[in-house]
């Protein structure tokens, strides 16, 4: 039957006399969303009231926020005449305590219009893409408003539309305007664990000569996001003024993007897709390129790994995944290659920011226990980075890639990069505390479950402690014999350790067969 | 291009080891959604390490509950040995301060990965059905993943889907048996201020003898629910034996349906609903057809009304709404008939519980001035459930419910009620700061606009101060004169009554025309 989507335009009172309360501290962390606590007897407004809508505005410092109302009964916490801010929105506020707050009944931002729309089927327009990417980029959504959007656009989106979404979500941020004609990167679309090559590919481009100045993610789900490890190694939340210092000098860095606010509306969609588990094709594009052409980036190689515990399972789904990235790609003018690799299990031996920075380093250092899987995929993408240059013929980039390996050029590279972003302020030990998880028969190791395998280090402790993790023994396809270590569980606080060997107990994720 | 949603299986540590806490509970309200507060150096768990996935299992008191954590960095408010319980959680959960509470990063529910499935484009089984409205009574979604529910849903539900949805729905709550062979009710889809004839219809119906045992909900979005107007003649909070013992004395009550339990599922996905504006036919549906089988009910009438403000806007809506209303109504043994009305303004004088209390007892009372609009359709409705009655022949209902309201059958009839319910807990006046909004120009009434009416008296008070709302003294197509009032405002907080009159100053819809 048709679909009917009823919109309901919600009434507010005008600004000049909205009620005035006092702001207050309130030392909590409600992590991501907006929320205020205010007294049930509020004088500006009673937030019993706003049940329905449950959402006030918020407007101090010369700023105006949306927020979720949470009811404090306790007047000595928050009292009638004040405003209960606890982080992240007093840090977004900018007021200080004492300070004047007004509050009022928040009418839904406009851009929720269009999301009701996208429910009933329509194809949004540039500029409806404009207003949603600004209001997601300044906090103005819920949680729920954020996933109705997501699952709405799930359902369907055109090509067009996720190019307009991907080019929103740039203008909605900063970005990198940088002078050299060819900027560099590589991106891997996740999943894999233990999957750090670009510690090693950033260091071997900028031997090579061309200009890698990489920002990148830390962990959402997964055990180490490339910040996360880099931080083991070097400083990474530099600002872009320290930025262009590092990459001045060494022609590339590996930091934080949270520092150049490259993109802000994908953390906030990313910060909701996570917990949903949804990861659509149209989001996975609009996510990536918009980060990559903010940090102005014009030639990208994009590593899609495929496996059945991998995010892309089969080739067809390769397939349109490429042909989405390549015409959003095409019209932004990023130049895009597209590399299927093995995703079939983790990448080297480590799992975690500690022991994975631990394997970086080792093959940098062309060390004998240097993970060869890790160390093969690096030289791979490295090589059709290089071939970018146009210097360098087809089919020449992976010699030179080893090349600079080999003779210590990207080590001293990277060393360089080490030392131009400043030292590292995390312990990088790997966590006090062992568990080894042992086969339990002989035979060969038939398959690894990636998911299972981030799980379990997650458990440990990973990334928050960056020393936690997994140190991984096998390989698919190896023979192992019953009472041989499959994996070495590393963590350093008791409560977060047994979470982790107790799921290991329960399925280690390393399936062997006789 | 095909869409890929891709599923993360969450590892979760085994229920031996989890980590014990000490319950504690907290002055707060998160008004919905479970929350706990965690210390950033919890001993049990560290909720910094949750970002991904953002949800914990809670233990305690026999219960196992979902929650989502936030961060407390006070140990005066909650120590690392300590977890902080907020209401709703605290009631639903039924620990003590000091009760140990066991916590454990959460698996996430099954359920989860039918939406996800949903999302994916699946026609989702009975059985899946039953396990999503199970775990949606049980609060064990978060608010993002209702909304992820929904929007999904509103995509794509087949008539079957819709079907066992509602019967799921049923089944996950509690359901009333009656001994009687008909039992009736009747439902408004909603959407019009002020109509509250179902206050009128139950005392005609009781009256000629059939049984109308009906419940009712408090306004969501709306000014007044069915329950808020009849808790100012009468208490409505009756737990199951009480309301049998007020069906026992009179065939009838009107009380509201909290207490009684029927069809949780459907409370969890309207508060969710509601602030998001999104109201599908399927979820319309489920959710009326849902409450109305297990309030026990056989036969239906449904009021549509029509109308541009209304939540149905013209007959093309009405006839697939009321296809997929019979589909369902047919398959689970409701007999239904759907009445459409003129949906176009408000009916009746009163918005505001006190103030449509008083038009439906003037109606009762057969004053001079009781709304002729709000009569002459509680008659129409009336009528044809009194045609439900075999003895009662088609075309005869309307007479004889009109000759019950004339001898005052109808009155003696909610006055009993009223006595078997008990006294209303209520002040029963009207809000005792008033404003008048006057037309500014003379001429005719040419539309007076649903939403707008019932966003000012929201913003006025309503429903949470009885006593606030609007006395609307004009209706559609009337003559009008400049400086004569449209409507009176009634509040009795100034900080809410100052963000109605402002919104009926920017924009009081009503629209008069030259």
């Amino acid at each position: 039957m048709a679909l009917t989507v009823l919109s309901q335009s919600a009434v507010q009172p005008s600004s000049a006399r909205s009620g005035r309360l006092l702001a207050k501290a309130l030392p909590f962390d409600t992590i991501r969303e907006n929320v205020v606590l205010l007294s049930r007897d509020c004088l500006a407004l009673r937030p019993g009231r706003l049940l329905g809508l449950r959402r006030v505005e918020v407007r101090g410092a010369g700023k105006c926020l949306l927020a979720s109302p949470m009811i404090c009964d306790d007047p000595a916490v928050v009292g009638p005449d004040e405003i209960g801010l606890p982080q992240p929105l007093f840090h977004r506020l900018g007021v200080r305590t004492g300070d004047p707050v007004e509050i009022l009944p928040a009418r839904p931002p406009r851009s929720l219009d269009s999301v009701r729309a996208k429910i009933g089927g329509a194809t949004l327009s540039q500029s409806d893409y404009d207003e949603i990417a600004r209001d997601l980029a300044a906090h103005r959504w819920s949680d729920m408003e954020v996933a109705a959007f997501l699952i709405a656009c799930a359902s369907l989106m055109t090509p067009e539309e996720t190019l307009a979404l991907t080019r929103a979500m740039v203008s909605a941020g900063g970005r990198l305007i940088w002078d050299y004609p060819l900027v560099v990167d590589k991106h891997c679309i996740g999943g894999i664990p233990g999957n750090r090559s670009s510690l090693i590919v950033t260091p071997i481009v900028a031997a090579h000569g061309l200009k890698m100045p990489k920002t990148s993610s830390r962990a959402i789900t997964s055990p180490a996001g490339t910040a996360d490890t880099m931080e083991v190694l070097a400083r990474v939340d530099l600002d872009e003024t320290a930025m262009r210092r590092v990459v001045e000098t060494c022609g590339a860095c590996v930091i934080w993007g949270g520092r150049v606010n490259l993109s802000p509306a994908d953390d906030v969609l990313i910060s909701v897709e996570r917990p949903l588990s949804v990861d659509t094709p149209e989001q996975m594009v609009a996510s990536i390129l918009s980060k990559k052409i903010a940090a102005g980036s014009n030639h990208l190689v994009l590593d899609v790994p495929i496996g059945p515990t991998a995010k892309v399972r089969d080739a067809g789904a390769v397939l349109s995944l490429r042909k989405l990235f390549t015409f959003v790609a095409r019209r932004t003018g990023l130049s895009l290659e597209v590399l299927v690799t093995d995703g079939s299990q983790p990448i080297g031996r480590g799992i975690g920011p500690v022991l994975e920075a631990r394997d970086v380093m080792s093959v940098l250092e062309r060390r004998a226990e240097a993970p060869v899987d890790l160390r093969d995929k690096a030289i791979r993408l490295a090589g059709r980075l290089i071939e970018a240059d146009p210097e360098v013929g087809l089919g020449e980039g992976e010699a030179r890639a080893l090349a600079l390996l080999n003779d210590g050029s990207a080590l001293r590279k990277m060393q360089a990069m080490i030392e131009a972003q400043g030292a590292s302020p995390v312990d990088g030990r790997p966590g006090s505390l062992t568990h080894e998880v042992v086969a339990t028969r002989s035979g060969r190791v038939a398959a690894i479950d990636c998911l299972r395998i981030a799980g379990v280090a997650r458990l440990a402790g990973a990334p928050d402690d960056p020393g936690a993790g997994l140190d991984m023994m096998f390989r698919a396809g190896d023979p192992v014999r019953a009472g041989e270590t499959l994996y070495r569980i590393h963590g350093s606080e008791p409560a977060d350790f047994r979470f982790a060997v107790d799921a290991a107990g329960e399925d280690c994720g390393v399936r062997v067969e006789a």
